[in-house]
């Protein structure tokens, strides 16, 4: 058996990448996702509104978990911008990572409603709609709340994912407090419960393009129909566009009022500060790793 | 006293082991059934299906604490295929490690009827039914849920025990993310909790043979009688079948995508990387550490 | 402050000892009454059966963390009772120990009834009762439910404080899993989260004579009346035996099935065996670690 | 990027303190008061009490990452108080560190009003009142239960700061259990959860001057108006000044029942003692660090 595995042995470190990336998306969006079917078919009997936030935030933990040690777990678009635009991820790989996080996102997607065949056809009574009743669109992607503007929904996620970035740059910087490696996915975790509980109730805490587009394609194509896209005023750019620029906005906020302050920065000492920052960024953002693993 | 104990040491690892593993599955079945009584007897007044999930996954947590140093704390006959598979585990073992995690399943439903015995009693009429509005058959192996087809059954078991394996093997593995030893019994348990909230509506989640069929035979012969084999139309042999593969498939997945990538693997440095992996192994899955601390 | 507080410093061991299980019983009883008084006076609409069972769980991990590098936190003069038995606590310290366990109980009873005086007064209509609908002693100590005989009471107490120290014995237990000393308040509260969830609906699973009698005591001579001792056909006892009876049980179970297996016992290095479980005992059960510290 | 960042640097320990603070509350409040916007305004079906209990946990514990390393992570006037009282903070710096948590707190609660503006307009009907069936004041700052007397809201804040202070200084004091750095901002959470729990129903837990003022002064300037100055009584001088005199109580209690015992204090050790004292404060309360790390 080792052997044969051995034989499937990659050594591209840019694939080994993608398929984690691809890996740890599905992961969460098998458990995010899969949970929010659980309480929808169940009618909240196996499950309510806390246990969808705490599929979520383990899903984001053990997606963390299964790819972190080869592509770093960024796991999200908007993660993997922020990073390149501080520096700490090269800009050719941003739309390597983005294509593979949402393939996993809507293979994903696929798996739950494969697993959930029975019980959707039972809920909905085979009708696969996007609102209404018994719609079950909202298991796999996001939809706003009756009352939300479109203004309002994207200021909610703008905000929802200012908070993610800021969450995860502080529990990463090492000159904040210094945390083991092996917490960050528990922390990463941590940080989509709190959005959860906090932030849910408008539109459903996206803050992820790849986790939203993903599973709203999958959607498209698997019977519930152009609904998908037309459904509260033309909803689905929201979840694309707003995360991206939330993050930006978070790792503003945390780079202005605490990291950059740390170290002190006189030219005699910005090259080791430089080699702090980027021994930084291999070791809590992951990225990279793979030249010092594979090779 | 503690001489009185020492008497009664034994020396043999094989059967250390298999008290360990039975006795780790008890206390996996005492906490995660005596949830389910809980909650069917109280009428969910005194817990939620949220409940259920953490009773489980903290049954899950202290059972691989009482037993992972001597016998690896499988306490699952999938698990311990898979471990088989992957040459982390003798072949030869495999049968009695199944007996006696079935056996401390067994003893661990047997215990927590004992100790909900007028709670069922009460709650029941007297009536040990499998199925109806006070069936308590479910309080100690998994039934299906009405909307659930035999196949979509299976399908969903796959599902579930390949998710738990790739969370087992992801956080075991040393090259992916290094994580302390002592945590692994909590990230067992988390692995547990989110397939809980998010794969617990179709049939239970059982994903275990042995925490499965050891409690159906308890009632089988407790007085519920040969409907816990009928009904479901013969559900009973889907946890046994199903889990083993789905762990099968788990094992494949982390291992094609992730593990198998991560070192260098060419001829010359074959036996090195062979000595890591059997040194995780005992590290990691705690399998056969009984020869370095039994003799 | 810093020097007047000097003044106040007692070097005592024992009266140290004391004045620390004192406060960590009182600690444990404020936030795990507390929760109970919550969730009845609101009616469960500011927690349910959950919040109490994470109120006891959390209750004593902050117990432990206040005393245990003074008195070894044992909170519960079963759990003392076992260490005396196994040959890790003084016999000569158990009624010490005992009296102020109960004694932080009882004044933990009484701030909670303080803080939810107005609470219990608007509750119950002013009405302190032991039994009906608006019944608050319950908040205090533990009573049966209805269905319940009083020989099943007595199993139920035996079978929880075993179950409790089989936890505590096997995370404590360096040979099996070796743990860091930090984590073990965590892991004593996780332990009574999940009897907690499992093992509460029969009697409230006291688990614990001075978590029972102290509140009771209080609530005895606060109002509640000899309702208090006369509820459930004399309920009182049996919190305060049976706990006692199953900490020896569970004690006796882990120690012959997994602890008295780990080393060889041969005659030539039984010492060194010995002084390794006397080094355990020190670090694990925090038993006497005074010596080394204070003076 | 990088380079533009770092011309922002800010030299001044006070300053980046003082940012530190500020963000560290703001995001206690985006947070906290979040969650309670979301299960108000969604009418429990999106989260019930013990998602606050969680948000406000999970809030403090990341508010705590955000700054900790910087500024000591206080976020609370009563927790500067204490440790100025103690010795271990400058006195000069209580009203700059409680200007900025203020201050991190109205800008959290206009953060939190701003996401939640349809939410808040659709559930009020738009009329911004502080009592009735559909009142939003309580989203952001505390109101005591109809039943509270003003001397019993007083009494619950007293003990609710006392046991925070309690359980922070417990985990925060090397010489009863060594806890790691990194595992205290989850201890500060679990603690204002296990709180929550139990001392959440008479008036909401505020335990903090800051966290209750900033929101309230908010909502007057906001369009609530002058209510929330008048409602329950003139309530809201209460959760500015108990928390002080709590905060204070629970620093005498446990200095006088475990710490101040720890070591021997006798003249000739008095030196080393003190130096222990003060790194220990350095580490455990993070209070200073800037010398150590900006300079």
């Amino acid at each position: 058996m080792e052997r044969l595995l051995r034989r499937c042995q990659i050594r591209n470190p840019l694939v080994r990448e993608s398929l984690a990336e691809c890996l740890g998306v599905y992961v969460l969006i098998l458990f995010g996702c899969g949970t929010v079917a659980q309480v929808t078919t169940s009618q909240e009997k196996n499950g309510q509104y806390l246990s969808i936030n705490l599929g979520f935030a383990l899903g984001v933990t053990f997606g963390v978990f299964v790819s972190r040690g080869v592509s770093g777990a960024h796991l999200n678009p908007a993660v993997t911008l922020s990073l390149c635009v501080l520096g700490r991820h090269p800009w050719v790989k941003l739309p390597l990572y983005t294509f593979f996080q949402v393939l996993g996102a809507f293979l994903g997607a696929a798996t739950v409603s494969l697993q959930y065949y029975d019980a959707i056809q039972s809920y909905s009574g085979g009708q696969l709609t996007v609102t209404g009743q018994t719609a079950t669109a909202g298991i796999f992607s996001t939809y706003p709340a009756e009352y939300l503007s479109l203004g309002g929904g994207f200021l909610d996620q703008v905000i929802g994912t200012a908070a993610l970035l800021l969450c995860v740059l502080a529990t990463g910087d090492q000159r904040n407090t210094s945390i083991p490696d092996y917490l960050q996915p528990l922390l990463a975790g941590a940080s989509v419960l709190v959005i959860g509980v906090s932030m849910g109730s408008n539109s459903g805490y996206a803050l992820n393009p790849a986790r939203d587009f993903g599973p709203r394609f999958f959607t498209y194509i698997a019977g519930w129909g152009d609904d998908v896209f037309k459904a509260g005023r033309g909803w689905w750019w929201v979840p694309l566009v707003a995360p991206c620029i939330g993050g930006l906005v978070g790792t503003l906020i945390y780079e202005l009022l605490v990291e950059v302050h740390h170290a002190s920065l006189s030219p005699e000492d910005q090259p080791s500060c430089q080699e702090t920052t980027e021994g930084k960024s291999l070791e809590l953002e992951g990225v990279g790793p793979s030249d010092g693993k594979s090779a």
